[in-house]
């Protein structure tokens, strides 16, 4: 059995706070604009959707709404690693039942130390086993401390419900592995807009990028040329975009993406503490590098 | 006004799993052998109690349990750190309900890369400013991949409800900056037992230690012989523990914790999974570490 | 006026041994079977020609040899970088004398953290200052455990004299900000093949790339399908060198290095001490991935 | 047959430069000026010493310079670790020659990921099978960027020739951990002055210290006191000595050790390019630090 096919360009969306409380109608307001650029889905409740601060509560509701905000069309992959395996998988089943379509795990990480090749192994054989929905797998290095290696994950890509992996550690040679060690109906997403170029290049089926919360039609559409073997109009874009993207992660974080949708039309607002928004010398660095590259003026 | 005084060991109790349920009469069972050890008290819900693994609600019972078996004399420290502020406050309010006397309050880290003093001072203000009860900074850069500098925390150690810091570096030489940069009330505690008698020689108040889970007798008669000034007597016991403590935390880490437990008349069991319980091999290896330094035969 | 123009693949040569000498016969021998590849010249001394086990002497006749070896039409680029500055320049001044074309200087690393922007400015700009031969900038975080930013590398740019980078961080991302930072006649030169196609299809001039010493022709081949639009052609050539690449760098280093180029018809030989040879294992693993790419039967 | 007996506090030297030469004049000054101040002994050719900016014909006669100066009582221990083995080995010879009684051999380590225990054991054999003279191992991580375990120091310690090691990691744990594992004529010598106290009390033989160049009385007080069982005034004075320590180690590095000794009697001079000179804000800082531990009024 094939599975699930994720080729395409996914948000991982930010969640609205407006007085420390989620706010769910800025949520579906920025999922209704989001819907018109020509995104695949959405990825909710990722390392950009502040999903450590968020109760499961609060975690079911903001899934509820973005499958409800969506059109029909939309694929719909809920962040639901948890550090035990119980939780993890309560909480992806709690996710299947509210409409979502998969369900992106992160590697439990607290304890660093001992989450050998068996540990993770285990954790994820467990949540893919008994889950409804199919399991994508969460490489985030940079949070997690935790680097998946290619064969490692070629391993968990031969459960019938793990069917890709999101892998954010902006390393090409390792996409490159992956793709070499995994079957061809396994997705392998770019996790950060920086190669994006390079992975679809390499052959990767799509991005989840947190630049595509503010910056979704070019992100798209240098999936597109890529696509139509246009690839030096994909590669210009892509340097175009490369100051954008590395200051709404790498430098300011999801502060800055919140603050960069708020001059872009959405609705960012501010993180939750102890995340701080950013101050007003960084939105006016932040404008000045959206300014640089057309996409605000 | 003087801040509450730790002088004395603390183990940061695990947390006994049966069948993946917490068992809190196992729980209570340990804190009444323990107590008969010369222990000062507890810290309920730090790392070696997988507070990342429990719900609130088991948060919450795990307190409970403790201070209802604890004798009145004990000083019960909760750990109430998660990685939003708020929920933070929350836990802290409803921990010195239930009876805790203090609260152990881990560095936010899932977003490392943004949590700059700013943030941190702001997280640690905002929670000391509201919590009923006293704060204890906790700085494990093992598992946040953070590291509180002496003179941030100086910097934290002004506000009156910040009574102290568990630092689990491992590092005599910043604890030596500590003592330098704080009031003498401000409570230093060696935060493992790798440095019990090089933090306690230099004038910690005392340490929370994970060896006090199975060696609470070694670790306490450290601890006098130093206060006593017999300081030979201090260092030959603390080389002797040297090797058990680092199977129980470097090498073995909570499950070996647990599995040592066990073989000392605890009740250990099996951590919740990710976590995997310690092999056979594993287990073997600790039964000589443990036979070495005299403390099972 | 124009920098020097790098476009092209070089091998970052090794140095032969025979019983712990310099085996400058070897070295000739190696250099004439490389001219037939394709190669558009040579860098001798970098890392792969072990440049830090070689005395000032060694290194002059290395350079001598390969000078004499090499076809007139052939780039010669010598690794010049000491830790200090003027060690530095009087190695560079030799090697110019002795006929090097350019000279790769890599970052003095050993006292890192005193290794700020002023002083690594310095450095460069009193090298290239004084130079006869134009200076590209060596960035090895690998071995440097320093890392060169893109806007640092595009202000050392500005100098005349220095006319491009090795980059061998192995990040896209990064070599994205350097083309983006620096004027169209520096040479951004990608310096590992694990990303060579990846670099290239930027904009990046060529490659410094320690598989052509063994795979001259597969990485000559990825350069020019790429410079002529052929990308999917590039795309899985890349693909298949990968797990060449990974073993004769990151895996098994130099010494792996060697050993696959005594497998495919070069000389490698022993590195010297402490670098030590291949066990016969690990050459019985090299020579299963060689022949998975069809280098090797 | 018993070791050398290194029991005491030896500076790692600075090496003075006038006008970017070596100034042997002012070396012999400082050597016999540190003479009268209780010390055991000089290393020199150390990280302090600059070494990795030296000639081998300029390490010579250093070496030959300190052994002319020095009373005829002080042990000389001179850095001979060099990236090859054979190098290292040489330079062993001709300093042992000259008038050395040891040598400290630091980690080879620009090619880090090939210096597993089979390649660090080979080189230390080696080097420890040819010598005239004793070695000990340097253990340098922060500019290695590798350390060595306790029990394979325990391993190499097996060698008759190899007496000891200076273990500059600040590690407390780890000096317990060497303390346990070798034998008692084994000399563990503390690397560094922030866990001198530390380290002696544990049972270490003596330190090897940069701290020493500039408060070498200071140093010498406290190896006395912890000798003479005086552990609280030992301990005081630690704490008085540390943020200078840290100052002319971590913060400032060797140009702050420098700056320090020129305050303080001693010619230090600049360091050799690429490693800047102290600004007049540095120096401005540090002579405020040394005010405030009574070193300069």
């Amino acid at each position: 059995m094939a599975k699930i096919d994720l080729h395409g360009v996914f948000p991982p969306i930010t969640t609205p706070f407006v007085n420390g409380k989620v706010a769910y109608d800025k949520l579906a307001f920025n999922v209704e604009k989001w819907s018109q650029t020509g995104l695949k889905g959405f990825v909710v409740l990722g390392s950009n959707g502040e999903y450590v601060s968020l109760s499961e509560e609060e975690k079911r509701t903001v899934v509820d709404t973005v499958v409800q905000s969506a059109g029909d069309e939309m694929l719909i992959i809920a962040g639901t690693g948890c550090e035990s395996t119980a939780e993890t998988l309560r909480l992806t089943e709690d996710c299947a039942k509210l409409g979502a379509h998969a369900a992106l795990v992160v590697t439990p990480h607290y304890y660093a130390g001992r989450m050998g090749e068996a540990a993770l192994k285990k954790h994820y054989s467990e949540v893919a086993g008994h889950s409804p929905i199919p399991i994508l797998v969460y490489n985030v290095p940079k949070f997690t401390h935790i680097n998946l290696a290619a064969d490692f994950v070629a391993r968990l890509s031969e459960h019938p419900n793990i069917v890709g992996i999101k892998d954010s550690s902006g390393n090409v040679i390792q996409l490159g592995e992956l793709l070499n060690a995994v079957a061809k109906d396994f997705n392998v997403m770019v996790g950060t807009a920086g190669v994006l170029f390079g992975g679809l290049t390499l052959g990767c089926a799509g991005g989840v990028l947190a630049l595509s919360n503010v910056a979704p039609e070019h992100c798209v559409k240098i999936y597109n040329l890529v696509k139509q073997g246009d690839f030096e109009a994909a590669r210009d874009l892509q340097l175009k975009i490369l100051p954008i993207n590395q200051a709404v992660t790498a430098v300011y974080g999801v502060p800055g993406l919140k603050a960069a949708m708020d001059m872009l039309g959405y609705f960012g607002g501010d993180p939750r503490l102890p995340l701080m928004p950013c101050s007003e010398q960084e939105r006016s660095e932040l404008k000045k590098i959206l300014q640089r590259a057309d996409l605000w003026d």
